[in-house]
């Protein structure tokens, strides 16, 4: 039988970060070179390297015989926890009604795209994961590329917003950012609300990388700045290390109480709500406690030593620059400068880069521009730096917490060779690229690269 | 601020399972009656009342470490045991690439109705979250209302088809069917495929209750029957007592690997994949064992004891029709025999009568007969047969199996008073109803209705 598939479906591409993952785990196992059993260097997959905190565990174990389905926006002692964990590590007071539930909040922002009249601007480079959706749903779009420091610039929004004709115009702001891990400050954002204000432009603000800011004391929620047009996203996955127990939630803005009942309908009419188990379990992780204080500080110290290692060794190759994280797992490497080097050797994208870095022998796995809805030639890449064994790093650092920069660097090459090694693997694809030309490698790729 | 709702969303009304719930769970708790604190006879919410399968919490136990992102359409061992389940039970061969793992198979059946171009065709009475889906999706769509057997009839649905220009046509079959109890034999499926195939219909088949067949011996898979247009749905939610573990998995016709390619696309946009923990406990419950043989016979075995119990009851009511259920744990009772004096007491439309029974002094919680998609003034009701305590009437049961008819009837009065009473209450309002008008009883509601 022939099936039809709708248009609309078929015009949107798996998005980037599952196609490669996707990818990867198929690389991991079969090298196609034939004296080749290496797997890869992951800098591709953000996935946090950690465990699931004990509590979280703990508490999915205790609640495993719940069975029955939860209220829609979700269970009341959930909802209770996430309000007070704003008002102690965000300073915001979020009344519960003004939080739903979701499976992810990949799926909260594609509901709140869904909800919301109106175009969309997209400040980029971004996550991977907006675009589908914001195709799929075929809502009016723009790009806002940032400007030289990566981030969104005021005036270019208002001009931007000046001529968007669209009654409601939704701008997704990712703070902390992924790919480029910097941190917009109290006065950045206060610059955009004023913007936002006056263009009356709704925020989705995505702070799902919140809690990893390295120097929290810094991290402002644009919920708290532009509290009566921000929609804050944030969840259990990358700060709790639990993106597979599928948990996120969203805080809408101030009085949007009819606002909320039409979230719910969609809700209740695409998912009913999320796994009742998984809400008990995350009740522990938003609970405050000295043991999630202890986990966030580890995860945050670990993550920014790996960093930082990561930012001065891709500095220290000739001609490469890179954002210098304040947060997240992630930097952005900017590798312009071999652009015509890349040209002699054929490489003419950022996916023909991506693809010549991760063939024998470089097996470097890397997410190139064009999968951050960069210019197809921008020869910039995300830097994931989380491959290495989280529960033995974690156990590592409690033992023996490095304090100058030598026990920083020591400590990242005994517990991260991986990372360590990768970075010299990057360097040494440059370093050839400018001698050699890669036609050879090129031939390896054959299908290499289309996903299943 | 003020936001501008997408007016899809405006258009769509709570799927009325959930409105219902919200305001049963308001109500429980204050009945507006000042002398009154008792709950509600609960007919109207399908949730299957016993505990979920031990075997299944302790794989959830388990597996509560498991943090990282699941494969988008599921992990291997779990589409290997549905596989093997789907052999072992329904007798169909399935490669593991046929079948695709969702956070229940709401949100399945919602993809399906995404990827799949085309008009579809409603079969009515009909469960209460199809039509918010197809609504919201802004398909075409086509009531097929059921003969007086309340089955699909294959020359309307052949008729229908004929009037029908879409390309591809897809009918929603639910079997066994929610809400009237009644299981379709091979025979009447071999009819309906013939059309299916005649007049190319595509076919979503919501298995859901497959399990609870109480004549296990009859079921009988639409996916084996018409193997090449069948999407079959089912899951945890009703055989496995685990609704609120939200899992639930599709299995796709033979030889639709590129659909399966489009399909992974709006998983992966919409919501990456399903909880790892709960996929990892799901092995369990698809597993072939003792534990879950024995699970699945005695709840059959209950299920049925209470659907005959509450099938005789209701019949016994003068002028009161009802199907009689094969499976599942609903039948569909008509009341259409009290049309003149409901409307005496100017309850006009089922909504009306749904309200009116639920108010003091009946307090009878149905769903009626508009939710089902049946036309609003059609008296007909969803009696769902699950208000008692799962756990104990489970060891009851093990304890001492009642054989006799009286031993039955025996254990339903023992096991489900609330059940027993509440029938006995939807009587005590039919009688009231012939012989004095209930106006009294109308002035009580307020808004109660109004879900928040």
């Amino acid at each position: 039988m022939k099936f039809v598939v709708d248009q609309q479906v078929k015009d949107i591409e798996m998005p980037e970060n599952l196609k490669l993952n996707t990818f990867l785990q198929e690389f991991h196992s079969d090298c196609p070179h034939p004296e080749c059993s290496f797997g890869f260097y992951g800098f591709a997959f953000g996935q946090s390297p950690f465990p699931v905190p004990k509590l979280i565990q703990d508490a999915l174990v205790k609640n495993a015989c719940k069975g029955a389905y939860a209220p829609i926006s979700g269970i009341p002692e959930l909802r209770d926890a996430i309000s007070k964990y704003n008002k102690h590590y965000f300073g915001m007071d979020v009344s519960t009604e003004r939080i739903h539930v979701g499976p992810g909040t990949k799926e909260l922002i594609f509901n709140l795209l869904e909800v919301l009249h109106g175009t969309v601007i997209l400040p980029t480079p971004a996550w991977l994961g907006y675009l589908p959706q914001i195709r799929y749903l075929k809502k009016n779009y723009h790009m806002l590329p940032t400007r030289s420091n990566k981030k969104i610039s005021p005036t270019s929004l208002k001009k931007l917003a000046l001529r968007l004709h669209d009654r409601q115009k939704i701008l997704i702001l990712n703070n902390p950012n992924n790919p480029t891990g910097l941190l917009y400050n109290k006065l950045e954002l206060e610059e955009i609300s004023d913007v936002c204000r006056e263009q009356n432009i709704t925020v989705i603000s995505d702070e799902i990388y919140a809690q990893t800011t390295y120097d929290f004391s810094k991290f402002v929620s644009m919920g708290k700045i532009y509290p009566e047009g921000t929609f804050v996203t944030n969840g259990l996955s990358k700060s709790h290390a639990a993106g597979g127990y599928r948990l996120g939630y969203v805080i809408f803005p101030q009085d949007t109480a009819d606002l909320s009942t039409q979230f719910k309908k969609i809700l209740a009419t695409e998912y009913t709500a999320v796994s009742t188990p998984i809400q008990h379990a995350a009740v522990a992780g938003f609970e405050i406690s000295k043991e999630m204080e202890e986990y966030f500080e580890v995860t945050r110290s670990i993550h920014q030593i790996m960093g930082e290692y990561t930012y001065d060794g891709l500095s220290s190759i000739k001609g490469v620059t890179a954002t210098k994280p304040d947060a997240t797992f992630y930097l952005l490497a900017d590798f312009n400068y071999y652009a015509a080097d890349l040209e002699k050797s054929k490489i003419l994208t950022s996916q023909k880069l991506s693809e010549s870095l991760i063939i024998h022998p470089y097996h470097t796995a890397i997410v190139g521009g064009d999968s951050l809805v960069l210019e197809r030639t921008d020869f910039s890449a995300r830097i994931a730096y989380v491959d290495y064994d989280g529960s033995k790093v974690y156990q590592n650092y409690l033992d023996n917490k490095p304090k100058s920069n030598s026990e920083k660097t020591a400590f990242v090459e005994h517990n991260a060779p991986k990372v360590v090694a990768g970075i010299e693997m990057i360097k040494t694809f440059f370093d050839n690229i400018q001698t050699t030309f890669v036609r050879d490698l090129q031939s390896q790729k054959n299908s290499m690269m289309t996903p299943n």
